[in-house]
């Protein structure tokens, strides 16, 4: 039987490089649809540059109106990789070299030139945090209270994630269901307001895109109930064709 | 001779979409890189769900601790759509109708089926506003004192920043030069530090990747000052040859 309070997350993206959009952020979206499967869902990010004023007021804000907290980006090796410091000074807690996560430095780092002063700062850890395990490389990340800080480079991230697959209470996860048609959305606007306002607990996003010199939309219907989904995609799908559009299940 | 104030801009991306992760967002990238260019800072960003309260208390926040906020998303035809409700009330303003605007459909709408209800919608302003040309499709953007509310969909918000290009009043743009090494970041973190401290007004970002089974970075140096900038190059470039890599310039 799923829970059905409603749990939340924020994420905080830690990095110059996105602010300066040298780097394509890919943190969002994948951290976003785990964390659906988990049956939490992403309520806010914000993206911080390498700054600890900025960081650690951002942490204590959104750790405390949500249920978890996810940072990305700032725990590598090098002299901008702040996160440690600032979330420690959030907390106000010491940061502390972590016994366990030295020995995985050493041991990753063995046949490479062993733990240098960098690659140490990379053990560093809030006072009273636990390690998440890193499956891509040496360095783990690492969980304290409800904050986890994870890797900026997108495939370590994403075997974070996979390590905390399942370790995370949750609600129900929030169910989605797409419907397309070659319709301008502005001429159907009407259609989707009614559908959204007949069905409790059920969203719909608009999606419009312009492919083959024609315009459409996607419909994305959400709720974290499945009957009260189906009803609403029905009713949606009768209303889009009444208006005269033909509509593709699954989205175009 | 360029100003040396340093200007501010923060970006607020709006939609569900985001969250969700069905989408993935491209508009910071390509407003951190616009705003660069008119020596503008992209400070931070905030992705935040369509909800009216939240929207409100994030403008409030940022418009005033920055020169410019920028919004993306949330200014089409569709029930979901209510940048201009949500900013309007942050600003305590009520939302008109812009003759100019309404005209800009009709003509645009003429053989597309006129301006109905929805279509209306992207006429709806904050008392107040100007409108932002909107090269790509009918429905412009809007500006009201620091904001600027810009489309979601990139190649719309594009076109927008296009037709914005030159009107901010902005400082010395943030220039920035790069040089790679096949060098595990771990291993040279004290050349970036020692490279940084000694340049006042100079950045460096370390940005490691993995290709082809090795692991490398590209270090990007980043000063408004150009000749601080190539100093700090050359030194870091020296630093790293000494601590025996090849360097790249203009990166890996």
């Amino acid at each position: 039987m799923s829970n059905s309070r409603i749990y939340t997350a924020a994420l905080i993206v830690i990095g110059d490089e996105i602010l300066s959009g040298r780097t394509q952020d890919k943190n969002i979206s994948q951290i976003a649809k785990w964390l659906n499967v988990q049956g939490i869902r992403l309520g806010e990010v914000r993206v911080i540059a390498d700054d600890m004023d900025a960081i650690a007021e951002a942490v204590n804000i959104l750790r405390e109106r949500n249920d978890y907290l996810f940072t990305t980006g700032g725990i590598g090796p090098t002299h901008d990789d702040i996160t440690v410091d600032a979330v420690s000074k959030a907390l106000d807690v010491d940061v502390i070299i972590h016994p366990t996560a030295r020995a995985i430095l050493e041991k990753y780092y063995a046949d490479k030139g062993g733990v240098n002063e960098g690659r140490l700062r990379m053990a560093r850890v809030p006072d009273g945090a636990e390690l998440i395990e890193n499956r891509m490389s040496g360095a783990p990340g690492i969980r304290i209270g409800n904050l986890y800080l994870m890797a900026g480079v997108p495939h370590i991230t994403a075997g974070m994630l996979d390590a905390l697959t399942g370790t995370l209470e949750g609600g129900a996860p929030l169910l989605s269901s797409t419907l397309g048609a070659w319709a301008p959305e502005s001429e159907i606007a009407d259609v989707l307001r009614a559908a959204e306002k007949a069905h409790e607990g059920c969203q719909i996003g608009s999606y419009p895109f312009f492919r083959n010199g024609t315009v459409g939309a996607n419909f994305v219907v959400r709720s974290t109930d499945a009957h009260e989904l189906e009803t609403c995609r029905v009713a949606l799908k009768a209303g889009l064709e009444e208006a005269g559009y033909e509509v593709t299940d699954g989205g175009i």
